[in-house]
C-alpha cells in the first residue's frame, strides 16, 4: 500500500509551548479523504487521543492543529498522529508514516525540561588534537628521554614535525604541539569559518593523545600553563568563539598521585599500599595490586564512583573538576566526555544514568548554557533524551552509516555493503529516537582521533570525500572538523589518524577553498543549523532532503552514482507555493511543473540550493 | 538485497546459562561464504565481539558457538549475532536479519535475575468475570434496590440471567453469578481443558465489575466469604489447576472508609474532612473536595503511593494486600494488576517504575513462582524486561494485531488495514522488544471484558473466529479464554460483551468441541507452550511459523483466503533431515523435496502439524 503524505516538523513553524503545553501542527495532503486526525499522547502512561482541526492550508497541503498538555510526570512528552480515514488509518512518528500505532521508541519526544544551548548547531567546530596541531613554543616541547611513560617501562620520544608516526610507540612519541600554536592559528581557523574549538584532552598526563591524566586541574607543561589557557580562552570569547575540553572522567594514569604506581609522587598510592588514603578510589582485588583497568589495560586505572571522595573531587564539591574549568578564567563552553556510557560503579556501568545526570547537574549549575557532549561509539540514545547529555560524538547516527555508505566499510574496518534506502533508514531510526533539540546538538564528525581520515577510507576519491563533506554541512546536527581535514589529510587508524597539521600545505590545498564555502554556507543559513528535515527524494543512486526553517528553505542534493542523475522531487511538500520556489530555480537547468522540481544532481556529488519563500 | 538465513532461538537448544555465562548457539545457511562470526555485548555499555565457532552441523545448516559473560552491572544482557563475509556483514537480533548493527531496543535480552515462573506457559487460562458466570447460591446475588452505587445516585438492579445487558445501567445492574457458581463449573472447565483461573475482581465493591474496591481483605458478599474463597482455592489446588486475581490499587470506591463518599462508614473519610487520617491516601485540590479521579472518573479516586500507609497497605508491610492473598489459606498463584502503567504519585504516573518494581517484590517474597501480570492496553515493553512483570496482557502484540488483520479494526473501533506482512512485523517487534521468558509469559486472548467479543468483531465469521483461536493456541504466550468464548458468544464493547454464560447451549454448542481440541493441542505440545518461534513462509494470503522445542516440533499454516493455498515452505530451516519430517507428512497430501515441503493449507483456516524429529 502506498503510504499517504503526512509530516510534521519540530521547529517553531510545528511546534510551540508554553510551560504546561504543546501545540502541534501536521500537514496532510488535501487529496487524501480524511475522516479525523487527532494527536495521540501519554499524560499517565495511557493513550489520549486529541483531536485535530483544520487550521490552513497551502496549495497541496491541508494543516492541522492541536494543543496537548506536557507531562507532569516526567520531563518528555512522547506524541504521534493518528489519520482516520473510510477504511484505513496511518499514524505518524518521528521515523515515518505507518499503517499501526507505532514502536514508542520512535515516538516524537519533547523534553520540556532539558533544552540543548541553542548555540550549539549555530557552531562550525574544530576538533585540535594539540600534540599535532601547532607548536607555538618549542621550549616547552617535551625532550627525547625527558620522562617515562607506560608504568615507567618506556621513555618518551621527540619527533620532528611532519616525521611519520610510529605505532610501535604509541602514546610516548611527541611532536611538540601546544596550545601556544592553537592560539597562534585562530586566524587561520576563523578564515576556515571554525567558530568554535573541541580540544582533545590538555591536562597533565604522560601520554601524547593524554587520556591518562594525572592532574585534573592543572595544563601538562608541555602544552602551556593554566594562565596561557586563561588567556587563550579569553581569545576566544573575545572573537566569540567557543572552546570545548575533554573530560577523561572514567580512569586516571598510573601516574596520578592517587594511584601512584612509580612511586614518583609524595602522596601514598592506592596502587602502592592498601592503606592508601585513595585505595577506594579504584576497584582492587583485596589484599592484591589486581585493579580494573578501561578495557582491561593496566595504564588506565579505572574510577569509582561509588567512593565519596571521588564523587565530591569529579562533579560534585564547588570545587568539582567539572565545575572549576566552567568558572572564570576560563569559562569554557561545554565539556566533552570521555566514554561516560562506561562510568559507573564496580565491573560494568552500573549506575551510570545516574552519574551522567549528575555530571550534567553539575556543569548546568555553573553555566546553563553550556554542552554536555558524550563520547559514544555506538548507539547513544539512551544518554540523549535530555535529562543526561544535550548531544553525543554522532558516529552511531552520522560517521558510521555514511563510512558505511561511501566507503563500505564498518568501525571494526568489516566490509558493509548498504543501499540508499538502508542507509537513510539507519539515519532516520537515528534521529526519530531522541528529541529534536538534541537531534540538532549531536556532533557529527567525518573523523576524529579514534577513527581513520575519511579521504583515506574513501581511497582518496575526492568526489567522494566533497559529497561527505557536504553531507556533514547539510545534515541535522552540528558539523565539527577534525584539524587538516579541510585539507583532505590522509592516515589510517589510530595513531595514523594523527599525523602532523601539514602547515606548509595550506596556501596551495585545493580543499580548503571548498571547506570554507561549506563552512560559510552553514553559516549564512539558519535553516542548515536548525531547519527541519525532510526527505523529499531517493532511489538507488541518490538522494534528497530539504532542511526548512521559517521561511528559508535548503535542499540538499546527492549523487552517488558515475552519472548524473536526472530526478523529480514533490517539492510541493515544502508548503511553498509554484513562484515561491519556481524563481529560485528558473534561471538555473530546473523546471517546476505542478509542485514536481526535476533538477539534475552532477556525478558523484553534494549540491545545496537555497530559497526563501 | 537478499538477506541470508540466520536463526537464533532462545530455548535450550540454542541458550544455556550458568550464574555468570550464556552460551549462545548460531545457526547459519552452509551456502553462505562466511568469514567470521560473532556475538556482540555490552559489558560495560560498549561494544565487545566474541568469535563464534563452527559446532555442529545439519543438511544445509552450520552451528556456531560461543560463549559470554552475562552482565554484573544489571540484570538483562543484550546480544546479538554479526556474520561478516567477503564484501558484506549481517547482523541478527530478535526481530530478523539486518545489513547493520540494529537499533538497541530488538537486541536480544536474556534477564538472568528475573525469569518468569516456568508453569505460566504451560497453562490454559480461562477469564470469569464472577456476576456473569455462573449463579451458584441465589441467596447471596443482589436483591433490586438492595443499596446505592455512583455516590448515591443510583440503585442497584438485579436482573435475570440471560437478560439482554443495558448499557444505561452501566455497572448497577446484577446478575447474581458468584464464586459458588465457579466451584460448581469445574469440571466443566476441566474438561474444557483449562487448568488457571483469572477472576475479574472479587472483593467488597459496590458495582457489578468491582473495580471499584471498598474493601481490599474481603471477599464480596455477593460473590461468597473468605471461607468460601478458601476452600475454592483448596479445591483448584487439589485439581492441579490455578487461580489469578485481579489487583485495582490504582484507584478505590469512593464508598472505600478511607474515601466515604456517602458517610456510610464510620472512620471520618479523606472525602470528608480535610482532616481525616486517609486524606492523603487520595489526591485533593487543598481545601477542597476536588480530587483527581482514574481517566477523570469521580467515582474512581486515584490513590497517592507517595503515601507510607498506602505503601504499607498494599505492598509494602508484612500484612498487605499483595501478600495476604497469596499466604494461606489462599495462597493464590499470580495477581493481575490493573492499569498498573498508570499508577504512582500525583498526576501522571511520577515514578511508576518503582512501584511496579515493589509490588513484584511483595509478590514474590511470599511465593517467587507466583505470576506477576500487568494489564496494559498499549505497548508494554518497558514492564517487560523482567524486574517489573512476568507478562502483560498482551493486547499490543497480540489481541490488537489480530483484530486489525481479521476484523480489520482497532481498539478504538477505527478501521485498520494491515498486509500480513505488517502483522508479522508488529508482532515480531512486540517479541523482539522482550526477553523470551517474558515473550512466554505474555497473557493472550482474543477478547476480554474490555474489548468486544471476537465473534461479533468478525461479524459471526465461524472461520476467522476458528483461525483466530488456533492462533491464540500455538502462538508464543500464554492463552486466555474469556468466559463463552469457547461457546462462540457474542457481544459488542462493554458492557455487552459481559453477557451472562448461556449454559443451556452447552451442550448442542459447535465450538466448544473445536476449543477442547484446542486446549488439549496446547496441553499435549510443549512446544507450543515454550518452543522457538521461527516464522518460515508469508505472502499476500497465509503464513507459517513453526514453534520448536528439542525434538518437537509444531508447524502453524494461516490462510486468509477463500481458497485453499499451496505454498512451498523451506523446512530445511528445522534444521531436520530429510526422513524427519518426511516420514510425519508423507502420508498426506504433503511432498517435501530438497527439505522444501509442499502443501496447501485450506481456504480461511488455521492448521497445526505436529511431527518428532
Amino acid at each position: 500500500m502506498t503510504l499517504p503524505y503526512l509530516y510534521h516538523g519540530q521547529t517553531s513553524n510545528w511546534l510551540t509551548h508554553t510551560d504546561h503545553t504543546l501545540t502541534l501542527k501536521l500537514a496532510t495532503e488535501k487529496s487524501l479523504p480524511v475522516k479525523r486526525v487527532c494527536v495521540r499522547h501519554e499524560p499517565d502512561n495511557e493513550e489520549y487521543l486529541v483531536d485535530m482541526v483544520l487550521d490552513g492550508e497551502s496549495e497541496r497541503l491541508n494543516y492541522w492543529r492541536a494543543t496537548i498538555s506536557l507531562n507532569k510526570d516526567r520531563p518528555v512528552s512522547h506524541y504521534v498522529f493518528k489519520l482516520i480515514t473510510e477504511d484505513k488509518q496511518f499514524w505518524l512518528d518521528a521515523f515515518g508514516v505507518h499503517t499501526r500505532v507505532p514502536g514508542r521508541e520512535t515516538h516524537f519526544k519533547f523534553n520540556a525540561q532539558h533544552q540543548p544551548p541553542s548555540w550549539v548547531s549555530e557552531q562550525v567546530f574544530y576538533q585540535i588534537f594539540p600534540d599535532r596541531f601547532s607548536n607555538g613554543k618549542p621550549e616547552i616541547s617535551v625532550r627525547d628521554n625527558e620522562y617515562r611513560v607506560s608504568g615507567g617501562r618506556k621513555a618518551v620520544i621527540a619527533k620532528q614535525w611532519g616525521q611519520p608516526v610510529d605505532s610501535e610507540n604509541g602514546g610516548c612519541e611527541f611532536y611538540g604541539g601546544d596550545l601556544y600554536g592553537v592560539e597562534q592559528q585562530l586566524d587561520y581557523l576563523q578564515e576556515l569559518g571554525v567558530t568554535a574549538l573541541y580540544l582533545n584532552p590538555v591536562f597533565t598526563a604522560p601520554s601524547n593523545h593524554k587520556y591518562d591524566t594525572s592532574d585534573y586541574l592543572n595544563i601538562d607543561p608541555h602544552l602551556g600553563t593554566n594562565e596561557h589557557f586563561a588567556a587563550l580562552c579569553d581569545n576566544l570569547h573575545q572573537r566569540d568563539m567557543k572552546v570545548m575540553l575533554d573530560a577523561v572522567f572514567n580512569h586516571t594514569s598510573t601516574e596520578h598521585p592517587w594511584f601512584n604506581l612509580q612511586g614518583l609522587h609524595t602522596t601514598l598510592g592506592a596502587y602502592q599500599s592498601e592503606s592508601s588514603p585513595y585505595r577506594d578510589y579504584y576497584f582492587f582485588n583485596q589484599g592484591s595490586q589486581d585493579y580494573i583497568g578501561w578495557k582491561g589495560i593496566q595504564s588506565l586505572p579505572v574510577l569509582n564512583f561509588e567512593n565519596q571522595q571521588v564523587k565530591d573531587y569529579i562533579y560534585q564539591s564547588e570545587e568539582a573538576v567539572i565545575k572549576h574549568w566552567l568558572k572564570p578564567p576560563y569559562s569554557i563552553d561545554g565539556w566533552r566526555f570521555d566514554v561516560i556510557h562506561m562510568l559507573g560503579e564496580g565491573e560494568g556501568a552500573k549506575n551510570n544514568a545516574h552519574y551522567v545526570k549528575a555530571f550534567r547537574e553539575s556543569a548546568k549549575q555553573v553555566n546553563a548554557d553550556c554542552y554536555v557532549l558524550g563520547e559514544h561509539f555506538f548507539e547513544a540514545s539512551q544518554w540523549l533524551q535530555g535529562d543526561q547529555e544535550d548531544g553525543a560524538m554522532n558516529y552511531y547516527g552520522f560517521a558510521h552509516p555514511v563510512r558505511a555508505l561511501l566507503a563500505k566499510l564498518d568501525i571494526a574496518f568489516d566490509p558493509i555493503e548498504l543501499s540508499i534506502s538502508e542507509f537513510l533508514d539507519w539515519q532516520a531510526e537515528a534521529r526519530a529516537k531522541i528529541p529534536w533539540a538534541n537531534q540538532l546538538s549531536q556532533l557529527n564528525q567525518l573523523d576524529s582521533h579514534d577513527t581513520a581520515r575519511f579521504l583515506e577510507l574513501v581511497k582518496h576519491d575526492p568526489r567522494l570525500f566533497k559529497l561527505a563533506a557536504t553531507l556533514l554541512f547539510s545534515y541535522v546536527g552540528t558539523p565539527c572538523i577534525y584539524y587538516g581535514t579541510e585539507l583532505g589529510m590522509l592516515g589510517s587508524h589510530d595513531p595514523d589518524n594523527r599525523r602532523c597539521m601539514p602547515w606548509h600545505e595550506v596556501d596551495s590545498n585545493a580543499y580548503l577553498p571548498f571547506f570554507q564555502q561549506l563552512t560559510q554556507m552553514r553559516t549564512q543559513h539558519p535553516e542548515l543549523q536548525k531547519g527541519d528535515y525532510q526527505l523529499l527524494y531517493h532511489d538507488n543512486e541518490s538522494f534528497i532532503f530539504s532542511r526548512q526553517l521559517g521561511d528559508k528553505c535548503s535542499l540538499c542534493c546527492f549523487n552517488l552514482a558515475e552519472q548524473p542523475n536526472q530526478v523529480t522531487v514533490e517539492a510541493w511538500k515544502l508548503g511553498l507555493h509554484h513562484g515561491q520556489f519556481g524563481a529560485r530555480f528558473e534561471a538555473q537547468d530546473v523546471t517546476v511543473v505542478d509542485g514536481q522540481l526535476t533538477l539534475s544532481i552532477p556525478a558523484m556529488s553534494g549540491e545545496v540550493f537555497h530559497f526563501e519563500s
